[in-house]
């Protein structure tokens, strides 16, 4: 176990009817609150009325940001900071899922950011830490991202189309309140690409070459078994709130961070993932869901026990250690299957991708890199020999 | 799953050579702190030394109170809260382990509450919430109450031998720095107390009435299994950093609060022990392994399909389910032979214990209380049957 360190000050609020402390969680921080939320969905589901209601009666005054789309844009993160600085507010409220969440953290902290060119500086360069952010508090109604407990935070620059990561102890929100409910109307492929990002937070954190971290391994197995188990059941049972719930807290706690203390994560996959949605805007979840497996092909050789044990313990593969190949194969046969099960493409002609951007993203995805993950330290030509396997 | 909040900002500094950050870390509060420890282990063990050095390194003055003994005692709070008073003391640094970190907690906060009845007002009226506290931060040497990172806190009362715990968010720590190797020169009953102390925790968490909580459960199961595996080659191998750094860390996560949102725990167990080690001054650990058996005894059969779980998830119990009795009744043959292969006591009589305190242990259980435990609501005569079928 690798020495760490462990810090997430998020105050989780979850369960039934549990919107209604948002004005009282704000007005711990703040009375001028920016709102920031997506497309409208929330105002369909009753969720905007909710906020709203209880940012009045609190009185809290706020402006509104509204329009944040999936693979959120550097655009409306500028637009962010500059009604931040205008209105003279202090806190964010991010009401949504992922993309509305790590908007607002990239508005909280580049409102306080020095110098004009915050993509440059930090996106580009994410040596350069960020020094101090706003808080942020967030109403979440996708469970899939973690970002509403988690240090990191990813934006497309819509310039280049390039998608990138930066992580900060600054902008781990303050608090992050959790109605399961919330979750009844989301579009089934929504649910499934939200499972399909919990699944890969957890997978990225398991495939580690640190020996000896046990309690990490059975507390990732145990959060992988609850999403192959659950993600189903809430796609067949949609205004269940077992299944909501289950997958609503494992999405929570597969992202702040705590599973994966004493070891070196992965994140190649994501990384070349960015690239994939960067470069044709599909959904992250669908994007991962394309490259695992043809990671998983193409490195699980480098330590193929750690592979078998993922068989076993996670996909319930009995096969004989004799043939230690066929039991990985059959384990990444088995997690193309639970993604298929859940109407996600598992290859890049499943989503009508071709190969005619395959060397464009596999040389953005080394820019200012070297290589890209940590189980195997990936080259410009891994990802393309890695894309390729994905067609 | 139950609506639940979860907050706990401790940050965790974990592994080799961490101590040397303490001066550091005492600096972000206060530089007039009380270092608080017990009998002496850690001037044999270079960790006094070692906190010494750092502290002295970032100029911050300290005021020393040793002498913590386990099964912490009010006299020794009130003598601290004295001195805090006195010396002008902003900070409360506890080297050691549950017991000198329970008792730094209640300095903590008794320096500042009102009143001169610290014992009747909060610990005998735990309803009577803490409202304020100094920061506490902690140099942990001992793997086994959690309290690093807990709202718990456990005094005893000399004068009287009652044992009392009492919960608030004002308490935890702000960080606990966790150094495995620390843990190299205990002797080995103190490990195997620890270790039945952190299953415990555990096993509290797991045990409950609330249906469909299943990512606790894994969580809780797979911490469980961590501590069954790596306690005997803690033992076998005292100075082997895999199986120290195992337990340390399992040790936090099973107190911290988070892998029992959503449901009800029981402790019963917990307040039963404490009696126990109130009227006998047994190590908390050793009264655990005593009761928490005749407990599953006395109660399983409220819902025995939670204890089937147990035997097949936990203790690896694969009889048939056509006979769900001797499923459990297997699982706690294996969990007693588990803590006896530690050297623990799983009968009373093992202790030295006989049948002449039960009456009064057994009342005293019940002081200010209706029921104790969840799982079941235990009365005064349970607790009788309890403890007689522990001798």
């Amino acid at each position: 176990m690798l020495n760490f360190t462990f810090y997430n000050p998020t105050r989780i609020i979850f369960g039934k009817g549990t919107i209604d402390q948002v004005g009282s969680q704000c007005k711990r921080f703040s009375t001028r609150v920016l709102l920031h939320y997506g497309g409208g969905s929330i105002k369909k589901n009753g969720v905007y009325d909710e906020v709203v209601s209880s940012l009045n009666k609190e009185g809290i005054e706020f402006v509104e940001l509204s329009g944040v789309v999936p693979n959120p844009r550097l655009s409306k993160v500028l637009e962010g900071i500059e009604i931040v600085r205008r209105e003279n507010i202090s806190f964010i409220l991010a009401v949504g899922g992922g993309s509305v969440i790590d908007s607002a953290k990239a508005i909280a902290f580049g409102s306080l950011a020095d110098g004009e060119h915050l993509w440059e500086d930090y996106f580009m360069n994410p040596e350069n830490s960020i020094k101090k952010a706003l808080p942020v508090g967030v109403v979440l109604t996708i469970p899939a991202s973690g970002s509403e407990s988690s240090t990191s935070l990813v934006i497309t620059d819509e310039r280049s189309n390039l998608k990138r990561a930066i992580k900060s102890e600054q902008v781990i929100p303050q608090f992050a309140i959790m109605d399961p409910e919330t979750n009844y109307s989301l579009p089934d492929y929504q649910t499934a690409c939200g499972a399909a990002d919990i699944l890969a937070h957890l997978m990225e954190r398991y495939f580690t070459n640190e020996l000896h971290n046990d309690l990490s391994d059975e507390l990732l197995e145990g959060a992988m078994r609850n999403v192959l188990a659950h993600a189903p059941l809430a796609l067949k049972h949609p205004a269940d709130y077992k299944y909501r719930s289950e997958l609503m807290w494992t999405g929570t706690l597969a992202h702040n961070d705590l599973f994966d203390r004493g070891r070196v994560a992965d994140w190649a996959s994501h990384a070349i993932e960015h690239e994939l949605s960067g470069a044709y805007d599909i959904a992250h979840g669908a994007g991962l869901s394309i490259i695992f497996p043809a990671w998983m092909r193409y490195v699980y050789k480098r330590n193929i026990d750690r592979f078998v044990q993922f068989a076993i313990r996670v996909c319930s593969v009995n096969l004989s250690l004799d043939d230690k190949d066929a039991v990985v194969e059959s384990a990444i046969d088995r997690l193309e299957l639970f993604y298929r099960s859940l109407g996600l493409p598992v290859r890049l002609t499943d989503a009508g991708i071709g190969t005619e951007k395959i060397d464009l993203m596999s040389k953005n995805a080394m820019i200012n890199k070297e290589t890209i993950g940590n189980f195997v330290k990936l080259t410009e030509d891994d990802v393309r020999k890695i894309l390729r396997l994905a067609l």
